[in-house]
Parts: structure tokens; sequence; C-alpha cells
């Protein structure tokens, strides 16, 4: 079935294993007349990158995509527009030796249980390099966004174990681990080392904000705009939490404190994330998601092989030593589509 | 678009509105042979009812359900089995004073900008009654379970504040909150009475847990098992948060911490939350969501009509406290349809 | 799976058997706002009505319909649109002496195949009485329609062997066949006696026009409005070919007679039937099915049933001697049902 | 939307225009373990290719197919299946001159009244070049097929107005446009070549059959076996007629005429072409096309051009002078492409 498709008016599918021949995607729904070029989502690809940074892996995949459909004269035909990326870096070698062996918080066993064959090879099909298709769709839904106006900015809150006191929409894009605080950016980057050195992994916290989305994009009970952007935000690997607005604080509040009371100018707060019964109000959308530390680890663990007996597994090869910031840029991506998808939606209502 | 319908395999559609004729369920994908009767989903129908309990409002609906597709000789045919659910008790009146008025906190004023008309009554689609059909769904998904001997248990975790210490499985469903804890559910009923008097009200949150799920469950990428476990659970009205596993804590741990490192009898611990890239690892299957308190309140708060005039409303109407413990039911049943669908999926591909 | 819901846009999704409780649809993606009313939906409905005419059977349904959500002072509503049609005539005991055996020509076998249960009354779901609930979307979909001032009008012309000669407009709805030639209609009246004598069923031709199609509706590849038509038409109980434009007739022509040459005032002539690469052209979609005679025919048949064991069988319960003139309106819903969805798709691309 | 996509289990989505990069198809829902090679597809692919045979284009393209992603050790994963045919012999040049002129016959007229920019160059994705990712398609879906022993055959039943007045199946192999009657075919070629000199093109009717296909595989209402092969045969470029069973002819028989009478050993005749209420009976399945002439031809015929200007146009580019035989592979890969949708379906059910 289609589980690699996202989508209903901006309908995306996806593609590619870690270590295969391509990742890509065919968008579909995408409309005619937009200015596009390998280069925009060229410039997207690369804040997603591998080999940026202190917590990113040492494969170095140049991600150059090439549009192999879709255009004409540098514009979108309105037909499906396919992008290609290739996997250049690919290191299979590292995983042979371990072939056999499930490693811990990854989907080596249920990929096993669920279709009794894998690509063992750099995760596969489950690999995180998988998201670079999802930035490239993301780059081309951005096209749709900017004709609105519409501006996605991610912020790292929160990185193993450090939070961000404060967010300074000015320093996010100025510090690698995109931390809109000064303070909290330098003792992230300290503690990277440290667990580094451990050869241990950490997780964090991002918010995701959306500004300039017209009020009525979502639809009724199933298709809300929030639970398209919790699916789209849980589909991203790593992610075990996704928040709306005020989030997980909204449940210890009373109604009193939660609601947003209107006056002529607006909300008064925004404890409901810009959305109200899955539909926007015109205020800015605010998510948040909570990534899980990165399962490979040098670190020696207990686990089993695919004949059930008992191994130990240490990761050497070369990894992220936290998703964040690289999730972000995918996080923003899904953002994208589920708006992008949403505003054209509304589009047949009126 | 089809935003009231969920699921690909077992794939339901949704309709009604809280003051209109009927609520119901179309329910396409159901397995022929399997034993039904109205009274099982009354019999889960009656646990989400309203006029129980402490936080609930005075409402009173018998909520009959009437099967009127589908079904032949007490079993499923294999074709579209439709439940419908009669309003009987809806009060329109207490609406109409303040038709106009955006209350804050409801998707008044969201669906006024989406659609350019709305059923004001009781909140129309918008109302919590909708997931009645949910509730229907979740009945006959749980049908297909049984056979897997799949059990759905939800707990209340939190109200109010007040948090659960400890989880005795035995305990949730002799006290009328579901609260698995026996000291806190006594003081949750006390914080209840308090917030009743003062006309306000409360969130919580909601653990659900999933028993004899086999491994191999779940689609890669976009419909991984866990992002749709977080579309229906998000999808439910008063949901601000979704938590997998170890959920908002897995982002504060090391990747060594938050491993479930593997046995010969199976993992160590489960912060996986039973899911490893989107895929059932054969663990139980645990989420939690996070619940806005109810946003009818009799305080009063400023808000603003349909013509941008500033208002006062207080929403004296019949109301719950709480959406917990009935929304308890509403994720035990959006549970149970994400597992039918891809346990119904799982067979396309063996 | 989703095999009785159609449309993407236009999502509709239909219900029940021909001895149930009742038969309906659920509409998702009508835009708001748009007049509406029961007795729009019946006046289709009247025209589709078992126990009109020479060639129907004896079943009397009332068809009044009734709205069960989606709609608030007689507007839609944008939410979805539930439309019911009980059941009030149906007359069980006549299929109970032949429950076991297959009926010829009737999915009694191929459902025991596919399901290994059958609600044998009538036929279930594979009754023709499934299509009230096609005409009655198609009446919403007309009023979509009507605001593009979109005409779709059908016609008679074939039925048991005898031909229209002409296709005169006016003539059509003047007469109880349908046909569009006053001659042809005389004999195909005459034809229906002789056959209706001898317990025999007679099949025909069915032509739908749809007029003021703006050009620009319909996509590419496997959505061409022309394969949305074909399923749609074929979807139809009795139908076994679908034709568009000069149809069968294209085959044996060359390039220079098939193609329509254009000219500033539009196309010298409409082979293509309105659809050229899946897409209107802005001329007149004309659409051909040709309908099999009705299976049930008193006259006795080979057959055999359940077990296998051969039996004769020979259906004297109250059938129409030919689908013709009911199925006209049941095409003529199926247009508008592909047009509206069309329409309201263009929509997310401009 | 997903206009590009088809299929629900078995489900796929291509992409590509004629002068493009390249032309591809995404497969998702393949079962797991299946072997596969580039070479299995490359056989199905080169007897669609153009450049063989009398009525084929001088276009020449290795069409060389690259699987990129989906397989590992030779066997599909369950993961996306993608496969990629590279553009190699376009000569866009031939198209520059007439850029702006609608070809009649063609969608230049309806691409650009739709989307406002079209790729001109071959027709973009118009194009019958896009055929050849169903054709990579089909070859996959006949794959799970095998495991039924499952058989699709193609017959060329008429070209030309020439008409083969007996199918022996063992000919239509052995001559090159699939015809299974020798004399009709040896006709067929001389009237190719006196239609070649005058420059014009011819239509023509492939049968398509296909044998063991279980009973039991279909759907009730809208997804029904017939419908779905309509559609799937109907979004063919040229196909302007589909035809199931007795087809047209079952419109002038009686019921008794036409009813398959049911015998211990199986159906007497076959007039339902092996499917009754959407659902196969376990007979062969029959379904015949009819397919216009090449628009494309060098007669010179009247158009106006982008502007409104009256024209007049004839193609010297590189053409087929008939889709037949090329469209028959393409015919039989949307009939496996249905077959194994619908295989795939039935297993969510038992």
């Amino acid at each position: 079935m289609s589980g690699s498709s996202f989508g209903k008016a901006f309908h995306i599918t996806t593609f590619g294993e870690s270590h295969g021949e391509a990742l890509g995607v065919v968008i579909q729904g995408c409309p005619p007349g937009l200015l596009i070029s390998e280069d925009i989502i060229y410039q997207a690809l690369k804040k997603r990158k591998p080999g940026n940074g202190p917590a990113s892996t040492s494969r170095k995949e140049p991600d150059k995509p090439k549009i192999l459909s879709g255009t004409f004269n540098g514009k979108t035909t309105g037909t499906p527009l396919t992008i290609f990326i290739e996997n250049k870096d690919a290191n299979s070698k590292a995983y042979e030796k371990n072939a056999a062996i499930f490693r811990p918080g990854h989907g080596d066993i249920t990929y096993q249980a669920k279709y009794g064959i894998r690509d063992f090879r750099g995760g596969g099909r489950a690999s995180a390099r998988e998201t670079a298709a999802r930035v490239a769709a993301g780059a081309v839904a951005q096209i749709i966004l900017d004709t609105y106006k519409i501006r996605i900015n991610t912020f790292t809150i929160s990185l193993g174990g450090i939070h961000a006191e404060r967010i300074d929409p000015g320093i996010g894009d100025e510090n690698i681990l995109l931390c809109p605080c000064k303070d909290a950016a330098q003792k992230m980057l300290k503690r990277i080392k440290e667990v580094k050195k451990k050869g241990d992994s950490l997780g964090g916290v991002v918010q995701i904000c959306a500004s300039n989305v017209p009020a009525g994009i979502g639809d009724p009970v199933f298709d809300k705009l929030d639970a398209d952007i919790a699916k789209g935000l849980m589909s991203i690997g790593a992610v075990k939490a996704v928040e709306i607005g005020a989030g997980i604080n909204a449940s210890q509040m009373t109604g009193f404190e939660n609601n947003d009371q209107i006056t002529k100018k607006g909300f008064k707060t925004n404890n409901a994330g810009g959305i109200l019964a899955g539909i926007s109000n015109g205020d800015e959308i605010v998510a948040r998601v909570h990534v899980k530390p990165i399962p490979s680890i040098s670190i020696e663990q207990d686990t089993i092989d695919e004949k059930g007996k008992a191994q130990t597994v240490s990761t050497k090869g070369r990894h992220d030593i936290s998703a964040i910031p690289r999730i972000n840029k995918v996080c923003e991506a899904m953002m994208a589509i589920v708006l992008a998808d949403h505003i054209l939606r509304q589009k047949t209502l009126v």
C-alpha cells in the first residue's frame, strides 16, 4: 500500500534506501507556472546535509538534486515533479560484519519481522537518509507557501538535557545548532563533545513555527491540521512526541487559563498553537517534537542476531551524535508539506 | 476531500453534527464472517456516553446504535458496515442566544473562516459528540483485534494537575475516572468538585496501552505505526500532544539510556513504546495523550462576534468539566482502528 | 478497502443492501453554502424509482431521502453530507426458497467465492437498488455543475436490438423510455411487451452527453477524465462496454478522418467526445454505455447451488425487463459525480 | 492530486515526459522476497519499444531500465520499487517550429487550457512514451501473477478496418502485429503500407485475455474488477472504448442468450468475460479496447495556434502509423496491474 506517500492535494511519494542507487520524490499536485530550479532544492538540502557541524556523521554526500520531470523552461508544468538524489558516499562494507545482528534502537528487528528480508546496509529504507527526499519536497512546498508569505522557522530548544532559556529568533540561524539562546547553545556544544568521547549520543527538542498561515486551513475530524502535522512529524524516524501550542502544558491548566481569549486585535494568548478544532485561526502555528538520541553508539550493548542468539554490538560507523540540528530541516519540510497540502485543499471549497 | 475518512485497509468514514439528525460511520474493509451485534457496539458506546460521572455533561443520549448495512444473520458480510446513532437530547435553544459569538477555545471562529457558514448548535461537526462514531468503529475494530488476543487499556494518569503515582492495572476499571492509582483518583474527584464550583474546567493525561500486537505491523516512512497513532489521537478534539513510549523523556536521555537492549527473552526496557522505525516490535504499544481542559466554562471571557465586535461570553450549557474519562474510550477506539488497519494491511505482503 | 468510495475532491461513499434497513451515501468535499433540500434529491430519485413504466419491476419504494448531516438552514456546510433512503417494500420471502442457488448472470456465485458469506436477499449489495445512492449523490453533484450551467442529458439509443435513427433532443424526455426517436421508441415498447410474455429480458445502449463543461478539466495519465468516466459508468452493474466520442468507430477510421480539425469557431467534428489526452476540450462530452439484459428471467436455466449440485432456476420475483430507462439516470448521476470531482480538483491548480 | 497514481494495494506512481530526462515508476505494495531483475523488466519493455515493425516510429530508445530502490540481492524488499528509464533519442528540434500550434487529435490544446503552460516537446506528459513506465510496472505485477499461474495474452483483432476472422492463440506471437489470424495479418500489413504512403494513420481493436484468475477477485460497487480494468485501459492515450466479455454485443441479446448458465464443469458460455457483479468468476477475463488512429499525420489539417489564429499543420516527425501493436503490451501491463492490485486486496479479507 501507499505508506511512502503523503498528502492529498499536494501529494508526495518518496523512495530510496541509504546505500541504494538513489533517493527521490515524486510530487503530484504542484500548481503549474511556479519558478523552480535545482539550486533552490539544493539550498534546502545543503542545510540537512551530512558532514556539517559537531554532531554530524563524516559521511560526505554532495546531495546535488536533479529534476527528472515536471518542469519546463524553469517553471513547474503541473505534471509529476520528480527529484532525484544520488547516493555517492555509501560505505556498505562497514555494515557487512554485523549484517545479521539487530542493532538496539534501530528498525533491523522490525523490518526483519515485517518483510522476512531486509537491506541491512546503513539501515536501508529506515535510514535517516530517507529524509533528504522530504527536504527536497519541502523546498517545493515552500515555493507555494511563499506566495502567501508563510515563513517556517525551527529552533533547537533542548539538546542533551540543556534547555534554551529564551527564544531569540535572530540567534537561531547564527549558530550551528539552530539554538535560539546563546548561552544554551554553548553548553550544548560542550555536552556534545563530552558525549562524543564516551561514544554515546543525545536527544533534544525542536520547535517549529509557521507564521502568516491564513485562517481556515485544515479539515474537520481526521484530517485536522494538527493531526496531519502530528503524523508528518511523528513519521520522522527519531521523533517520539509531538506537541501543538501549549502541548503537554495544556493538560495542566484550567479552561480559563488555557482558552485563548479573543479581542478585536486577535487572540490574547496562543495556547492553541494557531489551530482550533483542527483549523488554522490565523495565529502562528507552533509545534514541538521530542527527538530521541541517535541509537547508533559505540558503547557495547546486548542484543540478538537473526537466529535469536545473544550477541553484543557497538556501532563504529559514521553517525551523528544527535539528530539535531539536521532533523530541524526535516521538521521544517514536513510542516511546509502539510501546509501546502491544506492550502491547496482549501481551494476546492471556495 | 476525504477529511472524515481514516485508514486504508480498515477504512472508516464518519458523519454527523452534535444537534443534527444523527451521527454515524461507514466501515469499509471489515473482513466477512465476524460475529457482530448492535449490543457489542452499544456496550462500547455506553462507556463514552454523556451523563456518566462527576465530570460529565447532563445531556442524556441513549446512544443506541443501529446497524444499517453490512451484516447478515449476525455476521459481517464484507460490504460497507454502517452504524447509525440518533441524536435525541439535543437542546439547540441554548445555543441560539450566542449564535454569532465565537466561544474562546472552540472551533466557532475557524469554521466560520473556513466555510463562511457554520452549524452553531452544540459546535456542529466540531462537537465532541462526533467521537461517538469513532467509538462505534473502534468496537468493530476490536472484533478483528480479538482474533489476535490484542487488548487495549487506557489509564487516566493525570487530571487537573494531579498525577497517578503508579499504574495498578487492576484499579483503572474500578473507579469512575479510570485512574490506575487509588489515592490520585480521590484527589482528582476532589479537584473536579472545586473547579466545577468555579465554573472552570480541567485537562489531563491518558495513557493507552495495547498488548499482544504481533511484531511487523506498520509501514515505513509516512504510514509508520506511530505516525498513524499520532494522527488518530491528535485528531481527537481536545488532544494537544501525543507521546509514544518514553516520549518527551526520550529527548532527555542518552542513546545508551534510551536504547532498549535485546535479550533472548525480549527487550530489557520499552522506551520505544513497542515501535521501532514505525513497525511494531512485539512489545506493548504505549502512547500518551495530553488533553486540554474543556473550553466551555461559565467564567466570563473576552471574545468577538461574527462582525468582529467585542463581546463577553460565559457558557452555561450542559458540558463536561473534563474530557477525561470519556475521551479515554475515544483514544482506545482510535488505537483499535489504527491497529486493525495495519494488521489488515500486513496481510497484503505475505 | 474503500471499494464503495469514488472521487477525490468530491468524494462519495455509498452503503446498503437491497433488503437491508437502508441505502445511503456520505458525500465529502461538497463546497459550503449551496442551496439544497431533500426535495431536490427526491426529484432525482423519482426518475430512477422502481415501479415506473413498462420495463420496470413492481416493487414500490417511496425512495424519500432524508438528509442526516452536512446542511444547516437549507445550505450545505462543507462537512460530510449524508443522505439516507429507507427500504420499505423489500420482499425477502421470495428469495428464501432459492437462497442456496446461484442465479446465472448474477453475483451470487462470485460474492460467495469472495466472502464465503452473502446476503442473498434481492442480491444484497450487488442489487441494482444500490444505485439509488449514486443518484442521490449525483443530484448533489449537479448542484455544483449548475453553477457552471453544465447540463447532462441521456438518451436511449438502442433497446432490444432496435436502434434510434436520430437523436432529437426534445423527444427524449417526452417518452417513458427516454428514446430520442419517436419511431424507435414505439418499436421498443412493442419489443418489451413481446419479451415480457416470454419471461425474457432486454439490453440496450444509452448515450450520455454533457454540455458547457469548461476546457481544462481532467488529469493526465491515470485520472484522465475519460478514464474516470469509464470507471464510473462501468461500475454500474449491467454495463459491459463504455465508449467515448466516436468510440468503437474511432478504431475503424484513419487519422485524417478521426482527428477533429480546429477552426477559430471551435472543432469541426467531435470524434473525441469532448476529451483530448484525458482533459476536456470545451466541446460536448459524449459517452455511451452498452447495457446487458437483466439476468433475472423466468425462463428455466441450468445452474448449480452452493454445494456444487446441478439445479435449475427461473426467477419469478419482481424485476425490470430492462435496466433501461432507469439506468439512464444512474449514468447521468455518475457523469455528474465525475465532472464535479474534476471541476473541484482543477481549483487546486489555479 | 494523485492523477499519476493507480491501484490501492499494488500502488504505482509514474512520472516523466517524452523529451525530459527520464520516465519512471514508483511501485508501492509489492510483496517482499520476489525474484526480480532489470532484465525481466527490459524484456517487457523491449516488446513495447519504439523502432520495431512496420507501424512504428523510427525513434530509437534503448529503454534499458534501472532499478533505483526496493530490491536487495535480486529480491524485492517490500519497500518502494523504483524503475527509471532514460530518454536518449529525443529530438526536440522537430517540435520547436510548431511549438505554438495545437496539433489536431493531440492534447496540446487541452494541456494549455488546463495548465496555461506546457512542455510541447513530443507531447510532454501526454506522449505515448509515458506508457513505458506502465509496462515496467506491469512486468513487476506479472511476477506476482506468476505465483498464481495467471497468463495474460493480447490479440490484434482489428487493424485499419481489417478484422481477424478467428483467434488462433498460437499465431499471435508469431507475427509482428500480434494478430491471431494469418490472413488478416497479411492484409493489415498491406493496409499499413498504403496508408503510410498517404501520410495517414490507422486504428484498431485489441483483445486482452487473462487466464487462471481465481474466483473472488474484485470489489463491490465502484472498485469492481471490470470498472478498474475499464479505467486502466481507458487511461491509455489512444483508447476510445472498452468492452468486457460480450461487451457491445451484450446489449443486443436477451437475458436468456446473454446469461452464462452454470454446470458442474463451469460456465457454458463466457459472455460475462469472467466477471460477475464486479468480481471474478474463475473463467477467463476478456476485455477489448478500441484504439483510435495516431493523430500525428503528414496530411495538412486546419487548426489554430495559442493566440487563436488559424493555422495549418502537418506532422513530419517520427511517429507510429498505428498504436497497434505497441499498445497491446501496454494493455497487457494495465491488466496485470489491476489483477495484481485486486489479488493483494483480497488478502485483507481472508
